[in-house]
């Protein structure tokens, strides 16, 4: 039984061409001219592209007693709609919990999964025991370790625990991830602001300034130097994290940077709007920033010194946001944009010139699945891959808005916004599961995808 | 009649995996496991890489009523040496010469290449003419145009032909090349230090100093910049022309630098020696530079701020080289290379751990054929490509000695150093041109490389 | 006959503190406590401080045939109105003019200055009689030489004439200054703008984009590393040129940047008003920037990057702009400034917090004096000093209004802007010139500054 | 009883010129020509200056149960033997102790001072008392409070405390400082080295490197923007420090850098010398850095980037150093300098022609008088100025030699240098304390400075 996709031209990170694309068996079995098969899809006038892949997703995350209300049936059914055929989670330890008994905690709620996924670790405390299983993670299949230098007395660590993490990281091969920004200042400026009267939505951005971010950046990327080892920097918000991220670079270190799709294209404006419930549902860290910081994420994914665009989707409710009136600190952090990243990537990326189609796949999809170590069996079109394609309909347009959208929650961060350029046809190892406006996603369908160590040093 | 490349790891600029590689008609047919043909090639313990291009020679170039001394015969049989299989070289009309008259004149020194070629048009001069010819030449598969910034009296073009000629560029979907260095400041540097009396070698050094070329590449810069068009700066030596590069990328700009092997493994404590022959030889320009901006050159093709290196391959013997005994403005400028920026560029990038293995083959091949607009008919391991392929042993070493080279001059700068990682076979669209040691290099067997345009704006 | 500032506070470039100052013979004669002198001033609230300089006007420029309106009586008057106690002018030879001659017609202007003046001598051509004729110039007390790099076809000079300059102010122990805009693509920028139907004033501040600025920028000081001399750029009115003058100054090198106040504080959006009028008032070269160019501008004032506020004052009538209603290239450069500099910086400077009133006093005055080796007989309050002081009123405010000033023209670019801190005395090497609203200037006081040259290397 | 100094040429930090100085009752009574007293002074090929002032000493400080070995009897001789008038030192309060009784330990160490002096109080923990106190501190006249981010478990204070501090400095109007290195990373990788084996003194070097330094500098900048404070940087001893200061100050914040004499001078090769010795002597924190960070900072000297050079003075003898023998982390950390900074930064800095003269004044005294709020009392020649004077012979010269010092120690890491440009006579609040070689130092001469706060905000 297999499948070909027919007439379109095939757009990956370095070329760009016309040829069909023949499936057998959840994997591109071969690329040509004139291939045949036993179910035809017409890419006439699409883009024939590598599946996006989320490297940064809180799917059922819990909070508070509660739950991320996305949980991996709905959030990755949000992400097939979009044309993203993959995320990666995050694993998130409870103080001095077994990684490995978290691991299955958080594998327990994939059953439903409709695309492939993977996980990030994140050390959350330390001791003997994290600096052990870690590499039984990694033998896992799970060579990523996420850090949080914000989030005090929660998941936050210090310089120590994050040096000697990361000196484990570059023994194991493994790849260290930073949420940058300073938890103690974080903490104390929460606490100002809170006993200046300083509540609303708008007070959380007044909380974590870019300054705030880029300091952290810094920091890791010097930790990060002295352990010999890459880093991968979740969502850059600003200019300050991304200079630092720069500046490394120029001296040849290898460090990655992650934007989001929401920092590249909403501003903190949003913070300012009168409706308190508008406001609290843009609360995530960092914050949306002005319109220079989006200039210089933007210049970033052209120079190369960004090179992945994610979401950090961690969906919550408005009745969820609603746990912080009257103290923003605790407004549960996250937005949605899983089903929206292609889309809008596109948008406000290839449609005005700023980024070329084969830019487009390396920062949605390519580039991620290289860092990651999971290329080309995810983010590429080549044969032996595996099947998670979008034919990508650049004329198809929608108003994006939480009234048609997949995610549960009751809202969307980029509602109203007219996009240009959807998915046609989206494939999860070669099975069809969105055909334009039509979901045929099956829960249960997605699959672990266990990643390599980088060789040991 | 089919070739088969077995038992070799296939190494390209994204990816490594070990599979044959099968070669038809001079194109790669098919890349898998197992594959056969009717004649084997064994890739054992070996890197099946795309051959080198080397974006940047010349070729017979006419000096002075003389020639540089390396051919397309010479010169295309060491590049094949030492795995290039593709060189781009400089057609340079005479003032108010027709470009096409040039072209047809440089086409003729082709007829013994060993391997495809392309050409670069060099604007010597600004004129209605060219204006108009600008289009023939891209019409005749030469998108890209050259620009001299310094030889004053020569080769030189001011601000206004430069932005005249940038604006034709954007116009024809070609690309412009600077050699970046401030004419006039060079030319009373120089005579300056002849008056003074420094007419010795060293004293070539003195009148090009870094901030004379990173100047003029800030303001070719500026000047595509206004004319709407990417850029590509040839023999980038020095951290101030890839200061005003980064700066460029940084605001988003598609700058392109490229590093020659030279300056980034030799230093100006080459012009100090005692020898007026061992100093003559290594006059090129820009010349060798200090560590410090050696250090700066190989951070650049680390983090993506550079991404290709050249040889600048422009040979002359010591007689040439002594036309300048006595007044350093008549050495011809120019070293040799062709045979040695494979070799040398694995051993100082990948054998130290600067490079990987796959961005040494982006660095010497893929991305030259993708900025240069012949990818992935050049650069690239893909079926369909042509099949210019090195099968590289990283085992093999060798001493590089002018008495075993392939190049007609009777010295090499790189005298001397040890290089490990050098070629097993080397093909060139098919047919196996080297065998280690074993020149079967044909002459007359390359061809031109037709390139395309971008699309019009 | 002597004269007593009581009850003030002086403020310093270095310094703030209570003291009288006793004037005697147009020189400081004492400072002190409880000073006795004929006649007594109270400077009760106010802060005793050295007169303006301004480094930076063109008084009486000839212009097509016509002069720009201020003359050295008007101008000067309008200087001390606002507390600007001397002015530095540009002396502009014509093409082949000796500049000594020059000189003599520049001086033959002056004699109804109302406050001290000083030249600076520009080089709008090059030749042998130029290069001697430079010591002479040196000899007479003016050791500044301007260049302009943009006006092509008139003041322009090109990078040979630049560098031979250069190194003839080395060798004087002289001062180079720069208009740095790239000519040629400032030239070749309007030229197509006029071509494209854009003649309005709107395109005046199109056609000479920032880059173009930073670019000549760069290039100067490129060349005065060369020449191994300081160098000094005026108008610096964006962040392109100041990173370059970051850039150099961060290398050890000795190199000066001027903002002007218009630049500090208006911004483009001027040249988009409907009033054809309007914008062509505001029409100067380099052209008014966005406010993240007035925030690099400030910054660099207060990191020291930046080192003096001058105005460029060269003003013209509106009829005289008018010259180019259909064809901006013809609107005449220059706006006003003289009579405000002083209070829109302090307004805007010391009452916003972001300099202090020392660094007032150094970027309005001090600073200049020193770079212009006339410190401590101007920009001082030092016994022996001048007694160029103005007595600033930080309470005194008023509208700026055309219909008040003193300059001739009929509007005046800060129209409405309030300004708070004015002066309430300004003293003329000793004579009281102003007294609030009371303009008692008298024409035929100001003499010329002769200025020493560094000493010869 | 008045003294005069004639015939010198005074040099301050803004000008330079001939005149004598008349001295009663411990402070400048006049400047001027011709002036007569009841003792006169020679300055005949002189300079006079404000004596040097060292803003960032440690005399007598205690450290494993005994102390630095100079104390303010010997520290200050030194000072004054070289041409420094006043030391400012750390008090240093032990965790929990009251930081007004610790200002009374410091105090009764100062009573055979020789020349003036002044503290820094040190924030070592953090409490409410602490936070109480420090108003009481700078009621004393102490407004400026040192921070320690390495030195684990004994000095270092966290991002926590350090903003709290710095928000009550800002509200006290006073100037925190920072020892900036990254505690925690130090810790760690001098822990590893241990376990390596490395236990000599480069093994502190290598536990140092220039990043951890860059880290805490760029931690501590963003800590003060967040509080709205100004923030001086002591011991910058690299490009990565300066570079964090760099970007600070051009965003406008007020932060000052501190080089040391011996990091402006002396190189890394030093801990490489094969006798233990040698190496320990110059075991301080930062450690000496190579000479592209000295290039950096003398420029920073220039440019105005770093504005004060001080010493850290604090001498361990030999036997002391051997503390640590066996483990680098016990060698007592601390070089002398007092008596030395002023010849070697007029030897390397003036005579090189980095500095001019001026620019020496101010980094050797008036800046740091400016900065820590006692100018024009210290660090200038104004009439009612503190006599503090040294009268520069620039043609003295000698060869510096442990054997010649006043420091009790018994080395010195300068030993061997020939510097010229030392001090004819030093003068301490008008009191004749050096005749060249002539050592007239009074014990107890020396008085606190009490220094006032900057206004309240
Ligand atoms: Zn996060
Ligand atoms: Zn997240
Ligand atoms: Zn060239
Ligand atoms: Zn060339
Ligand atoms: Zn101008
Ligand atoms: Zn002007
Ligand atoms: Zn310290
Ligand atoms: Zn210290």
């Amino acid at each position: 039984m297999t499948k070909v996709i027919k007439n379109g031209t095939i757009v990956t990170a370095d070329r760009t061409w016309k040829a069909d694309v023949l499936i057998r068996a959840g994997q591109i079995m071969a690329i040509g001219q004139n291939l045949q098969g036993d179910e035809e899809f017409d890419a006439s006038g699409c883009y024939v592209m590598p599946g996006g892949i989320d490297p940064h997703t809180h799917l059922e995350m819990p909070f508070m007693g509660t739950y991320s209300s996305d949980d991996f049936e709905s959030g990755t059914r949000a992400a097939l709609a979009g044309g993203t055929t993959m995320v990666v989670d995050f694993c998130l330890p409870a103080p001095q919990q077994s990684l490995l008994e978290a691991l299955q905690m958080w594998d327990n709620k994939t059953a439903k999964a409709a695309c492939d996924f993977s996980f990030h670790m994140a050390i959350t405390w330390w001791g003997k025991q994290v600096f052990e299983e870690m590499a039984q993670v990694v033998d896992k299949g799970i060579p990523s370790f996420k850090h949080f230098m914000a989030y005090k007395g929660a998941l936050m660590v210090d310089d120590d625990e994050l040096y000697a993490s990361f000196q484990r990281c570059a023994a194991l091969g493994a790849l260290p991830l930073v949420h940058a920004e300073n938890g103690d200042v974080v903490a104390a400026l929460s606490q100002k602001l809170l006993e200046a009267g300083n509540n609303g939505p708008e007070a959380h951005a007044y909380s974590r300034p870019p300054e705030v971010e880029g300091e952290a950046t810094n920091r890791a990327i010097m930790i990060a130097d002295m352990a010999g080892v890459p880093l991968y920097v979740v969502h850059v918000s600003c200019e300050q994290s991304h200079e630092a991220i720069r500046r490394a670079r120029q001296k040849g270190m290898r460090v990655y940077g992650e934007p989001l799709i929401q920092h590249l294209t909403l501003d903190e404006s949003e913070y300012f709007n009168a409706d308190w419930d508008h406001a609290a549902r843009r609360v995530m860290s960092p914050p949306f920033r002005n319109r220079q910081h989006q200039g210089s994420l933007w210049a970033g994914l052209q120079a190369g010194s960004l090179q992945v665009v994610a979401t950090d989707h961690c969906a919550f409710t408005t009745d969820q946001k609603r746990y912080g009136v009257g103290d923003f600190t605790k407004i549960p952090n996250g937005t949605g944009g899983l089903e929206d990243r292609m889309p809008v990537l596109w948008t406000k990326g290839v449609n005005t010139g700023r980024l070329t189609m084969n830019e487009f796949v390396a920062a949605s999809s390519t580039n991620i699945a290289k860092i990651l170590n999971m290329y080309p069996k995810k983010g590429a079109i080549v044969e032996g891959a595996d099947a998670d394609i979008v034919v990508w309909d650049p004329k198809r347009s929608k108003v994006i808005s939480a009234s048609r959208q997949q995610s549960v929650i009751d809202y969307n961060v980029f509602e109203g916004m007219e996009v240009t350029g959807l998915p046609r046809f989206v494939f999860s190892r070669g099975e069809l599961v969105v055909e334009e406006s039509n979901m045929k996603t099956r829960p249960g369908h997605g699959r672990f995808v266990a990643r390599e160590a980088n060789p040991a040093p």
